[in-house]
């Protein structure tokens, strides 16, 4: 399998006029999703109406549509399915591994994570009671710090501030070592970097559809759960799609077979079909292929940056096999940068405190655009009235 | 304030030939969803990618159309958002609500609650641990059943099976006076009948969007909190949307003002798209008036089959003020008979273990399609080959 980027980047729908360098917050329209979520609101819901949940397949998408990210993240057939926010499948995943762990108390975590993990996790253990604590360290702290009460290890592969990129292998290999169980939170790896969570023996993995796949805003998050747990774990967000027979309306919970009990209430059919579509171009895309032209446009990126401008200080990891695929770089007027940025046509983000912050997606993003938005990164830094109070003031308000 | 239901109907996309009796279980396509959906897709996902969160308002959808579904539930603005599914929602309410209690350690609900709400009772109560229980009785049994060691009550208002209707205000009153708090699904109430959440001091609310709201298969749940709790509340799922300052990015969970703080994730926009179209239409109705509609129907179709066979005994109340906005039948060869009505372009649904459910949506249904619907019904029973062992035998596999 090779991947053709030129083709692929004829497959979205991308606005005149920008570069856009942040598919990693939102991914962009794939042509075919217009027609896809068109069919699916006019000839199925408008015409099937109730029977689409047999007649159009509605009911299995979240398992058949989790079977095609699985391979893009190194998981088994049969161990993803999709349904829910990133949020919720944290705390259904974390919520069933602690119960594996039942005599330990401990969620160890890093401040890098993304704040609604913890938030979830805080949530969690004050349900469960005062003996159960999230605990987090410095994310280069992570490995020593899985002591015999850690039951759970939580990380986000790749930083969402910095793209600092987690050793999942090893991680995964410490936390076992010490008895604990591990949750990868994929949000920043799925689409935008192989992952391997088979063959790094993963036990949990959340992620979300609509930054590097594309499924647009609001799109359905995934859980993978290793097959060796799937039919051990009990989840505490037991909904009707979980049963093991959900149209039985048996008045007692059972868990369905497999990762199908992962599954809660009913899926959003039209955020399901706008993955489907983007999926199909997913399908042909190497992940070893596109890994090296991430780090090809990320290093061209961090390379004519660093050549036109001293006033940023990357925030990102220098070597390209420490990072996932976006650049962040710091500057103390960062949100003001941004800002003038964005009226250039050059649309990244900014995220507190300093951090503009740069994503790379092979589908659709090139080499040209890169350097044009470094180029234009660099005229803003040394000769844009961005830094007057007034552009200041009329970027806050906007 | 009066409605047009001739010209509500003209709103909705109904395929030729069909009879929807289903709009209980999945509402139809409002015409203008088509449109609205396609504006998300194309201008707002498409033209401006990730600025939609502000540029479009997707941000604020959930807390907008939230105030607009308020009015038909007899909530108070700022009390009602939307997010996740019925499932997730009846969760986080009643996990919120038994922290408000916390010297008492029983739900109790009815056997003819539905099942989801029950597995998330179950899986909550056992994620608490060994001293929390779920306990069921009869419907007609809740009032008495409501003991000193009863934290909350947790009720569908209307029952999906047989439309039997929950006495809000007095169960609520009879909650409150045995010192429990009140949890009430609205899933067969939002749309189908008044709802009056504030007047009857309800706690709790939740209900989902996609039956008689026409949000679309999949469409999010709601979730509504009396706003004398909302800044008591801790919310067991405590995402970053529901944190004070999402985009702080704040390492510790701090609960947002007011309703805001039941949010959890990002919100599916594309399937709100829908619901906003839809409850386009919802501004114009009148609620009394959908009302006298809903009854005017159900009267007419259980008239109108009592009259035409004997061969069914109604299992909803023949008092229509104890009954929802629909009307259920039992018949053993429930599901092939249903089958069969299905073939002749009637479609209700069939409920084990043996009941055929009709719902009354007066938005798109006519006196004549009630009348045609249940004349085929009684064609059906007397005269049709539902009742033969190879119709029977295509009706299971189909």
């Amino acid at each position: 399998m090779t991947t053709d980027f030129t083709a692929t980047r004829a497959l979205f729908d991308l606005p005149e006029g920008v570069i856009y360098l942040d598919g990693n917050s939102l991914g962009p329209l794939p042509v075919a999703a217009k027609a896809r979520v068109a069919r699916t609101v006019e000839q199925e819901w408008g015409q099937m109406l109730i029977r689409g949940w047999n007649a159009a397949g509605w009911m299995e998408m979240p398992r058949a549509l989790g079977d095609r990210i699985a391979r893009l993240i190194g998981a088994e057939p049969g161990s993803v399915v999709l349904g829910d926010t990133l949020s919720i499948k944290v705390y259904q995943a974390l919520a069933s591994a602690l119960e594996m762990r039942p005599d330990r108390r401990v969620v160890l975590s890093d401040t890098g994570n993304f704040p609604s993990d913890l938030y979830m996790a805080q949530g969690l253990c004050a349900t469960l009671g005062a003996d159960y604590a999230l605990r987090t360290v410095a994310p280069e702290e992570v490995a020593a710090a899985i002591g015999p009460d850690v039951a759970v290890v939580m990380l986000t592969e790749v930083d969402y501030r910095t793209g600092r990129k987690h050793d999942m292998a090893a991680l995964t290999r410490a936390a076992h070592a010490a008895g604990a169980l591990i949750l990868w939170d994929l949000a920043h790896s799925a689409g935008a970097l192989p992952v391997e969570l088979a063959k790094a023996g993963a036990d949990f993995a959340v992620g979300c559809t609509y930054k590097y796949l594309n499924s647009g805003p609001g799109g359905p998050a995934f859980v993978y759960v290793a097959p060796r747990h799937q039919d051990r774990v009990r989840p505490a967000l037991s909904g009707w799609l979980g049963h093991e027979a959900p149209f039985a309306f048996d008045p007692d919970y059972r868990p369905g077979a497999g990762i199908e009990r992962m599954r809660v209430g009913t899926p959003p059919i039209l955020q399901l079909a706008a993955l489907e579509a983007s999926l199909d171009i997913w399908d042909r895309v190497d992940m070893a292929a596109l890994r090296a032209r991430s780090i090809d446009l990320s290093e061209c990126f961090i390379a004519a940056v660093e050549a036109g401008t001293d006033e940023l200080r990357l925030a990102s990891p220098r070597d390209p096999a420490a990072r996932g695929s976006q650049v962040s770089f710091h500057h103390p007027e960062g949100y003001a940068v941004m800002q003038a940025l964005i009226h250039r046509g050059v649309i990244g983000d900014f995220r507190a405190p300093d951090l503009l912050r740069f994503g790379f997606t092979p589908l659709f993003t090139t080499v040209e655009e890169v350097r044009r938005a470094a180029e234009i990164l660099c005229e803003i830094l040394t000769t844009e009235a961005w830094n007057t109070p007034a552009f200041k003031q009329r970027a806050k308000v906007t």
